[in-house]
Protein backbone atom coordinates (compact mmCIF):
# COMPACT_ATOMS: atom_id res chain seq x y z
CA UNK A 1 0.00 0.00 0.00
CA UNK A 2 1.16 3.48 -0.56
CA UNK A 3 0.93 6.07 2.52
CA UNK A 4 -2.58 6.93 1.51
CA UNK A 5 -3.61 3.67 1.53
CA UNK A 6 -4.29 2.87 -1.78
CA UNK A 7 -2.75 0.05 -3.51
CA UNK A 8 0.56 -0.43 -5.26
CA UNK A 9 0.55 -2.49 -8.86
CA UNK A 10 2.61 -4.61 -6.79
CA UNK A 11 -0.24 -5.71 -4.25
CA UNK A 12 -2.64 -6.26 -7.08
CA UNK A 13 -3.43 -9.58 -8.28
CA UNK A 14 -6.05 -10.75 -10.79
CA UNK A 15 -9.48 -11.41 -9.05
CA UNK A 16 -9.10 -8.92 -6.45
CA UNK A 17 -12.53 -7.42 -6.17
CA UNK A 18 -14.21 -3.92 -4.30
CA UNK A 19 -17.60 -2.87 -4.59
CA UNK A 20 -19.20 0.77 -3.84
CA UNK A 21 -22.97 1.02 -3.96
CA UNK A 22 -24.82 4.37 -4.32
CA UNK A 23 -28.58 5.28 -4.48
CA UNK A 24 -29.46 7.62 -7.20
CA UNK A 25 -31.97 10.04 -6.21
CA UNK A 26 -34.54 12.08 -8.48
CA UNK A 27 -32.07 15.01 -6.45
CA UNK A 28 -29.32 13.52 -7.99
CA UNK A 29 -30.48 12.90 -11.55
CA UNK A 30 -31.56 16.83 -11.17
CA UNK A 31 -28.40 17.54 -10.05
CA UNK A 32 -26.70 15.75 -12.87
CA UNK A 33 -28.74 17.07 -15.75
CA UNK A 34 -27.47 20.81 -14.09
CA UNK A 35 -24.50 20.15 -13.97
CA UNK A 36 -23.27 18.12 -17.43
CA UNK A 37 -25.95 19.95 -19.36
CA UNK A 38 -27.54 16.96 -20.44
CA UNK A 39 -30.95 17.90 -20.40
CA UNK A 40 -32.08 15.33 -22.74
CA UNK A 41 -36.18 14.72 -21.70
CA UNK A 42 -35.75 10.91 -20.64
CA UNK A 43 -34.10 12.37 -17.59
CA UNK A 44 -35.74 15.40 -16.94
CA UNK A 45 -39.22 15.28 -17.71
CA UNK A 46 -41.07 12.96 -16.52
CA UNK A 47 -44.59 13.39 -18.99
CA UNK A 48 -42.42 12.55 -21.99
CA UNK A 49 -40.14 9.98 -20.51
CA UNK A 50 -43.46 7.87 -19.46
CA UNK A 51 -44.76 7.92 -23.35
CA UNK A 52 -41.26 5.72 -23.59
CA UNK A 53 -40.36 2.43 -23.46
CA UNK A 54 -38.67 3.13 -20.28
CA UNK A 55 -42.10 4.22 -18.59
CA UNK A 56 -40.19 7.00 -16.85
CA UNK A 57 -37.82 9.04 -16.30
CA UNK A 58 -34.08 7.68 -15.91
CA UNK A 59 -30.58 8.36 -14.95
CA UNK A 60 -28.10 9.65 -17.23
CA UNK A 61 -25.86 6.51 -18.45
CA UNK A 62 -22.15 8.94 -17.11
CA UNK A 63 -24.35 9.52 -14.16
CA UNK A 64 -24.54 5.83 -13.20
CA UNK A 65 -20.66 5.49 -14.38
CA UNK A 66 -20.07 7.70 -11.98
CA UNK A 67 -20.27 4.87 -9.18
CA UNK A 68 -17.67 2.99 -10.97
CA UNK A 69 -15.44 5.93 -10.62
CA UNK A 70 -15.90 6.08 -7.08
CA UNK A 71 -15.47 2.59 -6.51
CA UNK A 72 -12.23 2.68 -7.92
CA UNK A 73 -10.96 6.00 -6.20
CA UNK A 74 -12.18 5.14 -2.36
CA UNK A 75 -11.34 0.99 -2.86
CA UNK A 76 -9.81 -0.41 -5.73
CA UNK A 77 -7.03 0.52 -6.52
CA UNK A 78 -7.88 3.43 -4.06
CA UNK A 79 -6.27 6.76 -3.18
CA UNK A 80 -3.30 7.07 -5.99
CA UNK A 81 -4.72 6.05 -8.91
CA UNK A 82 -5.03 7.51 -12.01
CA UNK A 83 -7.79 7.04 -14.16
CA UNK A 84 -6.69 6.26 -17.83
CA UNK A 85 -9.91 4.75 -19.59
CA UNK A 86 -12.81 3.04 -19.41
CA UNK A 87 -15.36 1.92 -22.12
CA UNK A 88 -19.03 1.19 -20.80
CA UNK A 89 -22.17 -0.12 -22.28
CA UNK A 90 -25.59 0.86 -21.11
CA UNK A 91 -27.49 -2.69 -20.58
CA UNK A 92 -30.71 -1.51 -19.06
CA UNK A 93 -32.05 1.54 -17.48
CA UNK A 94 -31.66 2.81 -13.52
CA UNK A 95 -34.86 4.46 -12.50
CA UNK A 96 -34.62 6.82 -9.47
CA UNK A 97 -34.61 5.53 -6.24
CA UNK A 98 -32.43 2.05 -7.52
CA UNK A 99 -29.11 1.58 -5.40
CA UNK A 100 -26.43 1.12 -7.78
CA UNK A 101 -23.60 -1.64 -7.10
CA UNK A 102 -20.58 -1.08 -8.79
CA UNK A 103 -17.75 -4.11 -8.32
CA UNK A 104 -14.28 -3.90 -9.66
CA UNK A 105 -12.46 -6.77 -10.56
CA UNK A 106 -8.52 -6.47 -11.05
CA UNK A 107 -8.45 -8.33 -14.95
CA UNK A 108 -4.69 -7.79 -15.63
CA UNK A 109 -1.71 -6.53 -13.93
CA UNK A 110 0.86 -4.56 -16.19
CA UNK A 111 3.90 -3.97 -13.09
CA UNK A 112 5.90 -2.75 -15.42
CA UNK A 113 3.88 0.23 -16.50
CA UNK A 114 2.28 0.19 -13.41
CA UNK A 115 -1.38 -0.04 -15.02
CA UNK A 116 -3.91 -2.72 -14.13
CA UNK A 117 -7.62 -3.31 -15.73
CA UNK A 118 -10.34 -4.31 -13.81
CA UNK A 119 -13.80 -5.11 -15.12
CA UNK A 120 -16.55 -3.10 -14.16
CA UNK A 121 -19.95 -4.08 -13.66
CA UNK A 122 -22.97 -2.00 -12.25
CA UNK A 123 -26.01 -3.82 -10.97
CA UNK A 124 -29.33 -2.90 -9.61
CA UNK A 125 -30.71 -5.87 -7.69
CA UNK A 126 -29.12 -8.75 -9.59
CA UNK A 127 -29.73 -6.88 -13.15
CA UNK A 128 -26.47 -5.71 -14.99
CA UNK A 129 -27.03 -2.16 -16.02
CA UNK A 130 -23.53 -1.17 -17.24
CA UNK A 131 -20.84 -3.81 -18.26
CA UNK A 132 -17.53 -2.18 -19.16
CA UNK A 133 -13.85 -2.48 -18.79
CA UNK A 134 -11.59 0.57 -16.60
CA UNK A 135 -7.41 1.50 -17.43
CA UNK A 136 -6.09 3.00 -14.24
CA UNK A 137 -1.99 3.38 -13.26
CA UNK A 138 -1.34 3.18 -9.54
CA UNK A 139 1.70 3.99 -7.23
CA UNK A 140 4.17 1.48 -7.24
CA UNK A 141 6.84 0.23 -4.58
CA UNK A 142 9.40 -0.47 -6.75
CA UNK A 143 9.54 3.15 -8.12
CA UNK A 144 8.77 4.72 -4.66
CA UNK A 145 12.22 2.37 -3.26
CA UNK A 146 14.33 3.03 -6.28
CA UNK A 147 13.68 6.96 -5.96
CA UNK A 148 14.76 6.55 -2.41
CA UNK A 149 17.54 4.87 -3.44
CA UNK A 150 18.19 7.48 -5.82
CA UNK A 151 18.00 10.38 -3.53
CA UNK A 152 20.15 8.74 -0.38
CA UNK A 153 23.65 10.20 0.08
CA UNK A 154 26.37 8.73 -1.65
CA UNK A 155 28.67 6.19 0.36
CA UNK B 1 -35.91 15.12 -37.98
CA UNK B 2 -38.58 13.52 -35.30
CA UNK B 3 -41.26 15.85 -33.39
CA UNK B 4 -38.55 17.05 -30.71
CA UNK B 5 -35.83 18.37 -33.70
CA UNK B 6 -33.54 15.43 -33.11
CA UNK B 7 -32.24 13.27 -35.95
CA UNK B 8 -33.67 10.12 -36.82
CA UNK B 9 -31.42 7.49 -38.16
CA UNK B 10 -32.09 8.23 -41.67
CA UNK B 11 -31.18 11.63 -41.38
CA UNK B 12 -28.00 10.87 -40.30
CA UNK B 13 -24.67 10.48 -42.61
CA UNK B 14 -21.20 9.49 -42.05
CA UNK B 15 -18.70 12.81 -41.05
CA UNK B 16 -21.77 14.80 -39.60
CA UNK B 17 -20.20 16.90 -36.52
CA UNK B 18 -21.62 18.73 -34.16
CA UNK B 19 -19.54 20.53 -31.02
CA UNK B 20 -21.05 21.40 -27.31
CA UNK B 21 -18.93 23.10 -24.87
CA UNK B 22 -18.91 23.47 -21.09
CA UNK B 23 -16.04 25.72 -19.01
CA UNK B 24 -16.17 23.12 -15.95
CA UNK B 25 -15.45 25.39 -12.79
CA UNK B 26 -13.74 24.30 -9.37
CA UNK B 27 -17.39 24.35 -8.43
CA UNK B 28 -18.52 22.08 -11.00
CA UNK B 29 -15.42 19.54 -9.68
CA UNK B 30 -16.64 20.17 -5.89
CA UNK B 31 -19.72 19.16 -6.78
CA UNK B 32 -19.50 16.36 -9.00
CA UNK B 33 -17.30 15.44 -6.00
CA UNK B 34 -20.06 15.35 -3.92
CA UNK B 35 -22.56 13.52 -6.40
CA UNK B 36 -20.43 10.76 -7.38
CA UNK B 37 -18.87 10.26 -3.92
CA UNK B 38 -15.47 10.45 -5.77
CA UNK B 39 -13.29 12.27 -3.56
CA UNK B 40 -10.14 11.26 -5.09
CA UNK B 41 -7.47 13.77 -3.39
CA UNK B 42 -6.22 14.37 -7.24
CA UNK B 43 -9.86 16.22 -6.91
CA UNK B 44 -10.50 17.81 -3.71
CA UNK B 45 -7.08 18.32 -2.57
CA UNK B 46 -4.89 21.26 -3.75
CA UNK B 47 -2.34 20.47 -1.46
CA UNK B 48 -1.77 16.66 -2.67
CA UNK B 49 -2.51 17.93 -5.94
CA UNK B 50 0.49 19.83 -5.82
CA UNK B 51 2.35 17.15 -5.04
CA UNK B 52 1.49 15.18 -7.89
CA UNK B 53 2.38 15.21 -11.76
CA UNK B 54 -0.25 17.45 -12.45
CA UNK B 55 0.85 20.25 -10.31
CA UNK B 56 -2.75 20.87 -8.61
CA UNK B 57 -6.42 19.71 -8.69
CA UNK B 58 -8.06 18.11 -11.92
CA UNK B 59 -11.39 17.28 -12.95
CA UNK B 60 -12.84 14.07 -12.75
CA UNK B 61 -12.50 12.03 -16.13
CA UNK B 62 -16.19 11.20 -15.80
CA UNK B 63 -17.23 15.29 -15.38
CA UNK B 64 -15.50 15.87 -18.21
CA UNK B 65 -16.93 12.75 -20.15
CA UNK B 66 -20.74 14.37 -19.21
CA UNK B 67 -19.47 17.32 -22.11
CA UNK B 68 -19.97 14.31 -24.43
CA UNK B 69 -23.34 13.28 -23.28
CA UNK B 70 -24.65 16.97 -23.52
CA UNK B 71 -23.17 17.25 -27.29
CA UNK B 72 -25.15 14.05 -28.09
CA UNK B 73 -28.17 14.87 -26.06
CA UNK B 74 -28.50 18.68 -27.41
CA UNK B 75 -26.97 18.34 -30.86
CA UNK B 76 -26.37 15.02 -32.34
CA UNK B 77 -28.67 12.80 -32.77
CA UNK B 78 -30.34 15.58 -29.81
CA UNK B 79 -33.95 14.43 -28.41
CA UNK B 80 -35.06 10.61 -28.78
CA UNK B 81 -31.11 9.61 -28.69
CA UNK B 82 -30.85 6.64 -25.84
CA UNK B 83 -26.90 6.16 -24.97
CA UNK B 84 -25.66 2.73 -25.40
CA UNK B 85 -22.62 2.85 -24.86
CA UNK B 86 -19.12 5.00 -24.68
CA UNK B 87 -15.66 4.00 -24.66
CA UNK B 88 -13.03 6.63 -23.04
CA UNK B 89 -9.35 7.72 -23.23
CA UNK B 90 -8.28 10.35 -20.94
CA UNK B 91 -5.14 11.75 -22.50
CA UNK B 92 -4.98 14.72 -20.57
CA UNK B 93 -5.78 16.25 -17.07
CA UNK B 94 -8.33 19.26 -17.30
CA UNK B 95 -7.66 22.06 -14.90
CA UNK B 96 -10.57 24.32 -12.98
CA UNK B 97 -11.45 27.01 -15.46
CA UNK B 98 -10.59 25.04 -18.47
CA UNK B 99 -13.39 25.39 -21.31
CA UNK B 100 -13.88 21.53 -22.75
CA UNK B 101 -15.43 21.48 -26.69
CA UNK B 102 -17.08 17.99 -26.72
CA UNK B 103 -17.18 17.22 -30.92
CA UNK B 104 -19.11 14.43 -32.18
CA UNK B 105 -19.05 12.43 -35.44
CA UNK B 106 -21.13 10.10 -37.03
CA UNK B 107 -18.91 7.27 -37.81
CA UNK B 108 -21.63 4.58 -38.91
CA UNK B 109 -25.07 4.29 -39.21
CA UNK B 110 -26.99 0.96 -39.01
CA UNK B 111 -30.08 1.69 -40.27
CA UNK B 112 -32.05 -1.71 -39.62
CA UNK B 113 -31.09 -1.20 -35.85
CA UNK B 114 -31.43 2.59 -35.79
CA UNK B 115 -27.96 2.58 -34.09
CA UNK B 116 -25.16 5.05 -35.35
CA UNK B 117 -21.23 4.89 -34.05
CA UNK B 118 -19.97 8.73 -32.99
CA UNK B 119 -16.54 9.48 -32.74
CA UNK B 120 -16.33 11.53 -29.58
CA UNK B 121 -13.22 13.71 -28.77
CA UNK B 122 -12.75 16.57 -26.46
CA UNK B 123 -10.75 19.07 -26.42
CA UNK B 124 -9.04 21.92 -24.46
CA UNK B 125 -7.56 24.43 -26.64
CA UNK B 126 -5.65 22.17 -29.13
CA UNK B 127 -4.77 19.48 -27.06
CA UNK B 128 -7.29 16.53 -26.96
CA UNK B 129 -8.20 15.56 -23.20
CA UNK B 130 -10.10 12.45 -23.93
CA UNK B 131 -10.68 10.56 -27.34
CA UNK B 132 -13.39 7.95 -27.57
CA UNK B 133 -16.63 6.14 -29.23
CA UNK B 134 -20.45 6.52 -28.33
CA UNK B 135 -23.28 4.05 -29.52
CA UNK B 136 -26.60 5.35 -30.07
CA UNK B 137 -29.98 4.40 -30.25
CA UNK B 138 -31.94 7.26 -32.24
CA UNK B 139 -35.48 7.50 -33.83
CA UNK B 140 -36.33 6.10 -36.94
CA UNK B 141 -38.76 8.25 -39.70
CA UNK B 142 -39.64 4.79 -40.93
CA UNK B 143 -40.51 3.00 -38.35
CA UNK B 144 -43.02 6.34 -37.28
CA UNK B 145 -44.53 5.71 -40.70
CA UNK B 146 -44.58 1.96 -40.40
CA UNK B 147 -46.26 2.55 -37.12
CA UNK B 148 -48.93 5.49 -38.24
CA UNK B 149 -49.86 2.82 -41.19
CA UNK B 150 -50.11 -0.20 -38.97
CA UNK B 151 -52.72 2.31 -36.74
CA UNK B 152 -54.68 3.23 -39.36
CA UNK B 153 -58.20 2.18 -40.28
CA UNK B 154 -58.36 -0.90 -42.35
CA UNK B 155 -60.23 -0.27 -46.03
Amino acid sequence: MNADNGYDIEDLRVGMSATYAKTLSAADIALFAQLSDDHNALHTNEEFARTTAFGGCIAHGILTASVISAALARHLPGPGGVYLGQQLRFMAPVKPGDTVHATVTVKSVDLARARAELETVCRVHDQVVIDGVALVQTTSSARRAAGARAAAPQA
